[in-house]
């Protein structure tokens, strides 16, 4: 990997914004321009992905530094609003000083995400940092194309030693990037043992999706805790354990841990070991839905339930299908509920809004405990932590969602 | 005070709804009925406001136990949905012994909200709990014609011993009910410290809502306690001291409450001196939009900055009045934000949604340090806390929103 001679600025090609397209938004902080935006011409579309290029408004005035993709709809992403910037190492140190320093706030133990793409000031790169371990997902072209700076500026910054190249998000696919995971600087030796709330997750980071871990519910874990003491938890949709572990961190008398992967599982028991909570702690393996039903039918009943679980509604097409999806969720998870206890729901879709969400919840809950005549109350919303910072102006993609009821009669 | 002999159901009036109302709404939970929605003739205009009525759908069938207010647009509110429900001491020993539950589950201390109207089972009643006090709002005719059995039943299920009648608020004027504060039970004896989030609050209750304590920011006071270790911190319509003392608690260096109320600065002084920080805590009292312009004129800057101003939209005809003062609020308090620093801002108006409030902030900022070649992040989108329980239909009422923003450049 070579950083491109075109980081200088001077050398940089030029793309323009048609005459009706809003060059307001951009001075006013838009991060992204799309294609129809833009005058599109044979040049501009055999610009290399990942190339920084100088956006101009029609009337040739210079608007933005931004790293172009002809191969996505988002043509071209914002970097900086200075002409002269040079987007090299020392430009990647200050936003990651930048970052860390409201991550030194908030967290006592370097256990966080790093870097939330545009909001952080790197579109498209997501950085989650796991003590002297640094996992990077270069979802944009521009950054596989200067990892090299990027990761060199990430060593020196924060001190971590083990950075990983994490290729495998969606976003990746809509930039025509390829799928890959690799090291690149350091060794990953076994599992991480991550400290989060009270509790000890550990982390497969070269295991893949399945088995790695997410810091964006700590807020909720964090929430669920003060609920949970001396009672019986249903954690359905676990993955590595999430609120299951957060339960038996807050004193929960049992936690049972529900997931398809039995590599998640099998972490989420390592976590409870790691904890000594291994005798409050079960897991059961299968389809989430099924083991619901094989609950109910079971006449089993708990406290706590909560279900956490993976994007029904990634998208726009897939909303209506996804918010029955959610709906289905909580009609079967409401009646395990024992009166006075507690439903929590998740979401991190982001084409099902809070609205949209709370709606297929709230008539899941009617539908799976009304006949019996009992009720909620809307007790929470949470969202994800404060390491995972929006641009105001996109404030409302905010795609984790958290929703606790009461079950009342 | 007298129990009316219509509490009891067989002797209660019938209201009847009109064949086009939506009685599958009543059934599947609403809590309200309007005056358009019912058959109104002359019998039913003359209910006395706070009877207890049998609801009907259009067919006669039974809906539900309501209280009656001819005088409010809400002219029915669900008390119960059992027919033969006697509304006396034991049924709201029934409501307490379940809010308390919740409520004992959240908290260590016992000073919470303890009902929260419809959520809570209890239409229009607001009770706030102050260890052994409790302060009740009847803020509709049913409870103040039910305050006896209502008050016994709170004095046996939570063991306080002073209740005082707060009717102060605005939606009694809605109900046709007079403007009274009152002790029902036991006595008040000086200010009362309020242990919440570390600090120490001091409450007068019988000074009236420019004195009281509001319960709602707790988790918004905790979040901010989390960004001001060592930091400045200034508070803009500080009331008591709401943010400055959580903030003093959470390690702030100095904390500088602003209000208009000599009375609530003096509450906000003695809280600080109660948690030995007086040396740490100033006031200045004024006009809050008057100190904001004179800070910056003076070139003060602080490392936290949070606004918790008045419902500036109350109502729908008040929202774009309202809006442009939550702007200005952020137009003006952003500049006094240091670079990464952060900046809170609260809304306590029902009429303004969490999106047209961050729209408001987010402009407001933008026009406050956009040409200082700032921005912001959203870190935090907090709300009322959980001792505050919504109706899962009425969650977007949820009136109180608080944003962290980060400022960046």
């Amino acid at each position: 990997m070579t950083q491109p001679s075109f980081s200088s600025p001077e050398a940089a090609p030029t793309i323009r914004l048609k005459p009706k397209a809003n060059a307001r938004a951009i001075r006013h902080g838009a991060p992204w321009v799309y294609d129809n935006e833009l005058v599109i011409d044979r040049r501009t579309k055999s610009i290399a992905p990942g190339t920084i290029a100088r956006l101009e408004d029609a009337e040739r005035n210079f608007l933005a530094l931004v790293a172009v993709n002809p191969n996505s709809r988002i043509f071209a992403r914002v970097l900086d609003r200075d002409a002269a910037a040079q987007i090299d190492e020392a430009w990647f140190a200050a936003k990651f000083a930048a970052a860390l320093a409201h991550r030194e706030t908030l967290y006592e133990a370097p256990f966080y995400r790093l870097i939330h793409a545009e909001a952080d000031g790197l579109p498209g790169v997501v950085i989650d940092r796991f003590g002297d371990t640094a996992v990077v997902q270069p979802n944009a072209a521009w950054a596989d194309i200067l990892i090299e700076p990027l990761v060199e500026a990430l060593r020196t910054v924060t001190g971590v030693t083990t950075v990983v190249m994490n290729g495998t998000g969606r976003a990746r696919g809509l930039e025509g990037l390829e799928e890959t995971t690799e090291i690149l600087s350091g060794a990953v030796e076994g599992l991480i043992p991550v400290p989060m709330n009270g509790a000890t997750y550990m982390a497969d980071l070269m295991g893949g999706q399945k088995t790695g871990l997410f810091y964006d519910q700590r807020p909720n874990h964090g929430f669920a805790q003060r609920l949970v003491k001396g009672k019986k938890v249903l954690d359905v949709f676990s993955h590595v354990g999430g609120f299951a572990l957060a339960s038996l961190a807050g004193g929960a008398e049992s936690a049972l841990s529900v997931d398809s992967s039995a590599a998640a599982l099998e972490l989420a028991e390592k976590g409870a070991a790691a904890m000594g909570k291994s005798d409050a702690f079960a897991t059961r393996k299968g389809d989430a839905f099924d083991v619901l039903a094989a609950l109910a039918e079971e006449g089993e009943s708990f406290d706590v339930v909560i279900c956490d679980p993976p994007a029904f509604a990634p998208s726009k097409p897939a909303l209506e299908k996804g918010l029955r999806a959610y709906e289905r969720v909580a009609r079967m998870a409401a009646p395990l509920v024992r009166e006075g206890g507690y439903l929590g729901l998740c979401s991190c879709s982001h084409a099902a809004d809070l609205d949209k969400f709370r709606g297929a919840c709230n008539r899941g809950i009617g539908r799976g405990v009304g006949h019996l005549g009992r009720s909620a109350q809307l007790i929470h919303t949470g969202f994800a932590g404060a390491d995972h910072p929006l641009m105001p102006q996109l404030a409302e993609s905010g795609y984790l969602k958290a929703l606790f009821y009461r079950i009342v009669s």
